[in-house]
């Protein structure tokens, strides 16, 4: 019995989407299990005790004849569902960078981009307390220095890593695509928005809502 | 010819250290050159046109007899390094469990840990901006949750993933031991103490300054 693959998720959450997407493009059933985050419903005892101690989602679930492991942080997923499949390149140095750029995501790009566009578009500007407010100078800074670096490499390259898709294509689409929401211009960023393309344009492709 | 492997690092910086300290374990040379991050120096165009876009270190330098390449990024510079080695599970759920805690040390972990540590310790907080000042208490909170996680998986296992050391010890090694330069304490969380001892005693091991 192949292993059993279920997602704990936020339909809202380009972390969580990432994971379905990288398993359509395998073409790999993904069961989903849905919370709200934004009613905490990844805080409750039951899900810090059974699902994840950190409280968060998204979490991949992994179920086989011998009982269930839980496996968080949405890059680690993609790459437990990838193991294996034409989405990691082989040689080493290709594998380091496309790590590079998974890194690059969670590290410059998620925590601009996709929380810019969690508290415009999902919590609201006059919701926000005084200190996400002060960070928002610097959030929309450094989200624009990450889609320029990213828009730089695009200018001379296809796709992240090589010549074909790779998860590091997988992991930055999802928070680039809808960057607009977080108050990011992407029209002025011509190779993301023809990469944009490109990887919609992927056969098993399915989109993010 | 091997490849001959070369760091751009400064040596106060734990994502650096974690470089030289895989690269130590498994006995491998590694060239070093330093620059003064507090100067700029990673931010001249000298440094951005050759070693990195992004203006930042580390960035590993791999040379063969075709040329240079530049791997930034870390973790992702410890995954080239250790590639083939015992710091990298052969099993697939433990491999991505690794890069699970790899993850959670770039985005739970060092933007908090790390931070504090460069700003009071190098930085200076009487000379830190008010955006900065206002980011102080959410870090210290986010930065004793991730301490919180990291103490409760080491009373229940002696190493991160499995009954051996691997890359995601080695990578939350470095600003975990020094954590307390960033104000948080160490001495509550007695199974990280114990852990610290069991990375310093790993042969090989090098100190970080």
């Amino acid at each position: 019995m192949p292993d059993q693959l279920t997602l704990h998720e936020d339909p809202r959450s380009g972390n969580c989407y990432k994971i379905k997407l990288t398993a359509a493009l395998l073409g790999l059933p993904l069961a989903t299990k849905q919370y709200d985050i934004l009613r905490g419903e990844t805080r409750t005892p039951e899900f810090i005790n059974s699902i994840n101690p950190h409280g968060r989602i998204p979490v991949l679930q992994i179920a086989d004849a011998s009982g269930s492991r839980f496996l968080p942080e949405s890059n680690a997923a993609c790459w437990y569902i990838a193991e294996g499949s034409m989405l990691i390149p082989e040689e080493r140095f290709a594998r380091a960078e496309m790590l590079r750029w998974m890194f690059f995501e969670q590290y410059s790009h998620e925590p601009n981009i996709a929380t810019m566009r969690f508290w415009l578009q999902f919590v609201g500007e006059a919701n926000l307390s005084d200190q996400q407010k002060s960070q928002i100078m610097a959030k929309r800074v450094a989200g624009a220095e990450a889609l320029r670096l990213l828009d730089e490499h695009l200018v001379k390259n296809h796709w992240m890593v090589g010549d074909t898709v790779s998860l590091a294509d997988i992991v930055l689409y999802p928070y680039t695509h809808v960057a607009e929401a977080g108050g990011f211009a992407l029209r002025d960023h011509g190779a993301i928005c023809a990469w944009i393309k490109r990887v919609e344009a992927l056969p098993g492709f399915v989109a993010m809502m």
